[in-house]
């Protein structure tokens, strides 16, 4: 492990996790801090209204998370990804548009004024579907996958994202084709938190979770055509009814959702037989290769914060070896 | 008008509304109440822990709601429907199996111990996708349409009764032989009031809404095969890449999510051109024609409320007819 050199964060929607790296991309500590979305949520509600575009005071979160490490080790410049370049987050910074080589989201990366602080562009595409769509912090995981998994820039690939809002992205040769979005975690966590469906009455342990999770994915399955929103009410009628197996609703609700998004990007990009590239938590990319499997599709996984890590460290690199006042 | 005979109550899962009516069913007034959701969801965190099967004061509630009537009329009797007969309203009431005749419906009703409060029975099915589904209040919504509009009694008719927990349900000779829910409501107002993809930066006006959501409506239409959870982030991405007529991302939403809705009845019911008939709130019922209209299928309408109310009176005439110790 070398001596501390810089801090790499990926500032998602809901959570901040910042690393103190060496200057290899190697973390030597992490410290987590919120989501630009709780922040919105807590700044909108201190002035009275729910508005877009409020500014929120990400510098001083930024400061007072990193103050340990600038205390023992001076200042450090810092590479970020993800909404802190979103309109609600520290900076806007224009999305780069796809297809998107590697070499366009260094050059996209835009400085803070007054700090040394770089922060990624997202990406832009209109997607398959034919609507624009935007990525943020998702570009350099795929960065970071890419370099730690080279296969992924051969030829073509179906990359998969699970998350708040879960991309598909398309590589054509280690460049970004296009992607699409599917706010699947984001909706899980609404019904789960908010909604009279998945109310539960007992917890049904690891075991019936399981169970439920695989009766959720398989449910779909069944019937194909079917709109997702005339499945979504059996979380709570196969529950009242006292269907076996059904103590844990939340999970029979995750798997719904998930063979949704997994059927519906097959249906976009026909990989066919083709191994699909899962990055994320762990817990996720099982999920999802789980649903995969159910559709007969092999994946590879490369766990979420490692590629992001390694696709700050590729741009902090990146950074340091273009001359301008904010080299290292 | 005649003079104060009975309290008709519906007690959704997000509101109470109480009648104070005459014999006839002819309402003299009304007042508003909290639907079960939100006194669940206060009773559960005043206990600290979100359970199911608490047992709520609905008693309490609905005694200081009428106490103005009861102070100038006396006791009366009540007749109520809805989830004050679900597992977590006032009592549980067993549902009846459908297909469901009118008279299984009646005599379903329960009456409360130590008042004379008869609560309607839901009713179950096993549903068009093999799965058990459930309703509570829009039976009665139903037995009061019938009254309404008797063509509903006669042959094969659609009805649609749109709302937090929207219902298809299929009448055979004014019996529900079958019915499915879509907790498109619910979806809608989870996403609207909670979620990162349809925070609005201006209100658009209602012409401006009108075209967000017909356009929301048509954008389904385009892609029929495609999952719902790869448009839903388009309320977001086409705000915030400055699309014209994006001001209400929650109108765009509305539409997509009542497109869904509408596509998948129709596709499991095929009712062909014959008529839909929708029950519910003028808004609505005016959102799901526009939506029916798109797929070609002419549509009626029943206000919810009048629906309730008449259906409500039945069940009291019902009642009242009866021999026992509730009976008028």
């Amino acid at each position: 492990m070398g001596a501390a050199a810089f801090i790499a964060g990926d500032w998602g929607t809901t959570n901040l996790r910042l690393f103190l790296c060496d200057e290899r991309g190697v973390a030597l500590d992490s410290v987590d801090g919120p989501g630009v979305a709780a922040l919105a949520a807590a700044s909108s509600s201190a002035v009275g209204s729910a508005r877009a575009g409020t500014r929120l005071d990400c510098s001083g979160i930024f400061a007072s998370l990193v103050q340990t490490w600038t205390s023992r080790y001076g200042g450090l410049p810092a590479v970020l990804c993800g909404m802190a370049g979103s309109d609600i987050g520290w900076m806007p910074v224009p999305y780069v548009d796809c297809p998107a080589l590697p070499q366009k989201l260094l050059d996209g990366c835009v400085a803070l004024d007054g700090a040394d602080v770089h922060i990624v562009p997202g990406l832009r595409c209109r997607n398959r579907l034919g609507a624009p769509d935007l990525m943020r912090g998702e570009e350099t995981q795929i960065l970071g996958a890419i370099r730690l998994d080279p296969g992924l820039a051969e030829g073509r690939n179906l990359v998969c994202l699970p998350g708040t809002h879960t991309k598909w992205a398309l590589l054509q040769d280690g460049s970004v084709a296009e992607f699409i979005t599917a706010p699947t975690g984001e909706l899980f966590a609404l019904l789960r938190d908010h909604s009279i469906l998945v109310r539960s009455s007992a917890a049904g342990g690891d075991a019936a979770d399981e169970r439920a999770f695989d009766r959720g994915l398989r449910r779909l399955r069944e019937h194909p055509q079917v709109q997702l929103l005339h499945l979504l009410f059996e979380c709570r009628s196969r529950r009242i009814t006292g269907e076996a197996g059904m103590e844990d609703p939340a999970a029979f609700l995750s798997g719904l959702l998930i063979a949704s998004d997994v059927r519906g990007a097959l249906a976009l990009f026909a990989p066919g037989r083709r191994t699909v590239a899962l990055i994320g938590a762990p817990a996720l990319t099982r999920a999802y290769a789980a649903a995969l499997e159910v559709e007969s599709v092999p994946t590879r996984s490369v766990e979420g914060s490692a590629a992001a890590l390694a696709g700050l460290a590729a741009v902090r690199s990146h950074l340091a070896q273009r001359p301008g006042p904010h080299a290292a």
